[in-house]
């Protein structure tokens, strides 16, 4: 029996993990503890540090449940999601660009009808009308795409959190028309902080960062034979835009709502008071050509 | 606002994370984005492969509860706690080598009388009796040490994991005497894989490795004004010694288990019938000289 030394052990267990069948997953984990044994040794971390650390992880894994995910919360606040959606997402140059999904995330929203309002309670903002096509890099309608949003409440809460929100609150998904069209109405996020009562939390308060999100939609475009689009539309007029506690702004996802003036586009959106609208067409690539 | 390129974000993250007040979490948070960042760009981790990923930390932390520390444990076959204890320990050359806590140690077992056996269970095997002195480096003898034992049953399994052992079984600590000497009665320990009905159960056979840890007693010392000791005792005769899954074996911890002769030592032991034993010295590092 070898006793191992400090650099040996490394390579003893990469060695170890050499017989893994799967190829990608081989590569995946090799790198992992490459990284994290030259972590631990660039810090010289202790083994109370160490224990620390364990106890955070876990605890991260011990709040999260059906309805509270920490641990993309934390991979959020450490930049991994956003680093990982920029080296992932290689869309074409013309297409949208994507962002980061987020914890609040909940699959199985229900389907809106054409202009109907996501937000579902008693509400004294005005509304907003969100417009525009779903086309392909070649700029023709994507006839089959769905266009799914979710947002929080204006008290910053998304309904999984808040308890005053009936399920689905501020989500829910749309067709697009034969021409690629849609029209969502809901109103205008507000900036949000993340939750600080868990162990994320605990990391900004250590660390005296803000938990502000500016203020954005979540989007979600999914069409047949083409490569599913995951992005935010940041408000414009957001202070929190050049410090989102969780990097995922792109400059390309910001546009301003505007108030939409009495009359004719009123009209068009049922509405006679004040409401704002926003034009946006999203491009997305095909995988498979258009049939 | 500036658009930020993959290039330009993990700056970005660290310059956010610049005002921590702690200057030692500082560098440990900021060493630890730097390597998780170049693991993500080294592998181009996919979102799908993230995702796969948070949901496999997530439940490596939900399994584990007041009983079972799954996050240990894959740190243990990460090779990470192993690592961290080896930058970490830096003890004088002459001390006794340490090695990984594990996931199975547990605060206030009880205390055991000089001889008492920690097998509380009716048990067919022979008594294995561990006998020797805690000395400091100059070889004086650490008259207020404490030295406690944990290991598992004969059929593999911690108290902790066994509904069928009573609480403490195969736990214990022992006052050393006047000259640094201690009587531990305890029986040989076995191998026994860790536990593979979890998340890091998943990863043994993603990557086809074996779930073995070569037999061993669990030791920890502890005296006021010196250093911890945590370190385990392996039998020499176990097959997996040069792979054992979470690379905690040093060879200065290998020892064999010797059978006792009928005779005047069976008598010392209080012992007709056959037993083991082990004679051996630890030597600890004295943090504050020996008042």
């Amino acid at each position: 029996m070898q006793n191992m030394t400090e650099a040996q052990l490394t390579d003893v267990v990469l060695q170890r993990y050499q017989d893994t069948p799967d190829p990608r997953l081989r590569e995946i984990l090799q790198s992992l503890i490459r990284h994290l044994h030259a972590f631990v040794r660039d810090v010289k971390l202790t083994e109370d540090e160490w224990l620390r650390g364990i106890l955070y992880l876990t605890s991260v894994g011990q709040i999260s449940d059906d309805k509270r995910q920490e641990m993309i919360l934390l991979s959020d606040n450490l930049g991994i999601s956003m680093l990982v959606n920029m080296v992932s997402a290689r869309v074409a140059h013309a297409a949208t660009e994507s962002t980061v999904v987020g914890p609040f995330y909940v699959p199985g929203s229900p389907e809106r009808q054409w202009g109907e309002s996501i937000q579902q309670m008693p509400c004294d903002d005005p509304p907003l009308f969100v417009t525009g096509r779903v086309l392909d890099l070649d700029g023709a309608p994507v006839a089959g795409a769905q266009i799914e949003l979710w947002q929080t409440n204006s008290n910053g809460m998304y309904d999984i959190q808040d308890p005053e929100q009936p399920e689905h609150n501020l989500r829910g998904w749309y067709r697009v028309n034969d021409a690629g069209e849609f029209l969502v109405q809901t109103v205008r996020p507000v900036r949000y902080p993340i939750p600080t009562d868990g162990p994320v939390g605990e990391l900004l308060q250590a660390t005296k960062r803000h938990p502000w999100r500016p203020a954005h939609l979540h989007v979600k475009i999914t069409a047949p034979g083409c490569k599913p689009l995951v992005t935010h539309i940041f408000d414009a007029e957001d202070p929190y835009l050049d410090s989102d506690v969780v990097f995922a702004v792109k400059q390309s996802l910001v546009r301003r709502f505007e108030p939409v003036a009495a009359g004719e586009r009123r009209r068009e959106y049922g509405i006679g008071g004040p409401c704002l609208e926003l034009r946006y067409d999203f491009t997305i690539e095909r995988v498979t050509p258009a049939g």
